[in-house]
């Protein structure tokens, strides 16, 4: 595996600005996302306030994002990041195929998780509750499992976990049917908790209470702080600065995460100044090197 | 005179995302800047990073962001704002035509002063060294007067001193020639530093000692700290948090003069910041008013 300079996770206004700025610097980047521009910008309405792009459509400003992506030659690639390790001078990712990735400088730019946790979800993380299938399935040969689904991605994920579990539920949290293997228990109620003692139990819904080994709860987004173990928040946002950082050296955040205002322009920009400021440090750990070798 | 919500200084995207944003939330604005897009942003070559709007011209993001500007109907005032200052609960600006606005609250967006003060200006300033003809031209009723202009719109200025005062000396500080009233001497020489004692008494040249009773200096823009008596500084940029806020309640600052990266892109998001914190100010100084009259 080859270190990228810059890692950049989430494809809204903050990812994307941050991929042209790190582009344009010459530097190796992965862009991470759905294998699209964010479905939040493609979604909104009209946008009035995005300077130099007039009362654009989210669909316009979403298409005009995308070829700039092109323009630059940067692809989106579509694996999820499900954790982030700070190793010291670089970052381990954790992708959704199971398969790793380091990066020098990690940019999150992930939006806000709009869904407040699951009661017991913080506290059966890693006991019961995960958020990547291909990470954890083995966990549940044999066993039983529910996968929480919050967009269609998420059906792959649970036909994968029933080619080990012995009996996997799938609660959609989208109006959409979906297509899933025929082994696969569709449940539409309404998740209200987990519950347990050291490992889960089971998972209660507005209608009834299911055993379980296992909950899988797939996301749009993680929420930062789970994403990046021992990441500061302030509230629900990562902790930044001007510059974008945060308390972890070579990690940096921008858009929404960071606080209000939630807006497109102001992502943007922070996207801008969280790219430059990881171009910074790649430039001083070289320059290091450089005199280390000396 | 009427007091405006929101006046916003500076026409270059860090202005102009604020303009559009707060008249988007329907407050009442005034954008003082040069009657055009910022020349800085007219100027660039190429801006290979503005999310949405790939490898655009400087003049092209100009003639997008002036269009948005005439979209939402925000006219750009021209007059030039030489002082602002704080008042408690509003500010009041003086303007180049000598007269005055007051605004609840202010937006900060003048973008850097290249140039470095001329030794003596700080220590001078208001005691011979002034930056508005038209504030304090009557001092010098038959008095001896410099101006040393950044562009051309200083002519205008010269011309109008030398209605009054005795002799009035004219440095361009550009190429080209100016066009002036035939009694203004016109001198073609660096000036070095100004001198004096209680006020000042002269301006040295890299040729020539000149003794005078006043020196107008006509920069692009005035360095924040002098514009905005009491205004927090941070070297030489203005010290804001992430709301872009300033020391000064309902004072807010944007762009190049937070900070580098001097990027327009990050410019045109603390604009948006800038504006939608002004909004909250407003929005909460309205609420405490009316319970106040309850």
């Amino acid at each position: 595996m080859e270190r990228t300079d810059i890692a950049i996770i989430g494809t809204g206004p903050g990812g994307i600005s941050a991929a042209i700025t790190s582009k344009i610097r010459k530097k190796n980047i992965i862009l991470y996302g759905e294998n699209k521009v964010s479905d939040k910008v493609t979604k909104a309405h009209k946008i009035l306030n995005y300077p130099g792009l007039p009362a654009i459509s989210g669909k316009d400003l979403s298409a005009k994002l995308k070829e700039h992506l092109d323009q630059l030659e940067i692809p989106i690639d579509d694996k999820r990041v499900t954790m982030v390790y700070a190793m010291g001078d670089y970052f381990t990712l954790q992708l959704s195929d199971g398969s790793m990735q380091e990066a020098t400088c990690v940019i999150l730019s992930t939006g806000m998780v709009q869904e407040k946790p699951l009661p017991g979800e913080d506290e059966f993380l890693g006991r019961g509750v995960s958020y990547c299938v291909t990470c954890d399935a083995m966990f549940y040969q044999d066993k039983t499992a529910a996968v929480i689904g919050y967009n269609h991605e998420a059906e792959e994920e649970a036909d994968f976990l029933a080619e080990l579990a012995d009996t996997v539920y799938y609660i959609p949290m989208y109006k959409e049917e979906p297509v899933l293997k025929d082994k696969i228990k569709v449940i539409r109620e309404k998740p209200e908790s987990v519950f347990g003692d050291m490992q889960i139990e089971g998972l209660k819904t507005d209608e009834q209470t299911i055993p379980l080994d296992g909950v899988f709860l797939l996301r749009d987004a993680i929420a930062p702080g789970k994403l990046v173990p021992g990441l500061e928040m302030d509230g629900n946002h990562v902790k930044v600065n001007l510059k974008m950082e945060t308390n972890l050296p070579g990690l940096y955040a921008c858009g929404d995460i960071t606080g209000t205002p939630y807006q497109y322009i102001k992502a943007a920009g922070q996207g801008n100044v969280a790219a430059l400021s990881a171009v910074g440090r790649l430039d001083a750990l070289k320059r290091k090197a450089a005199a280390d070798n000396e």
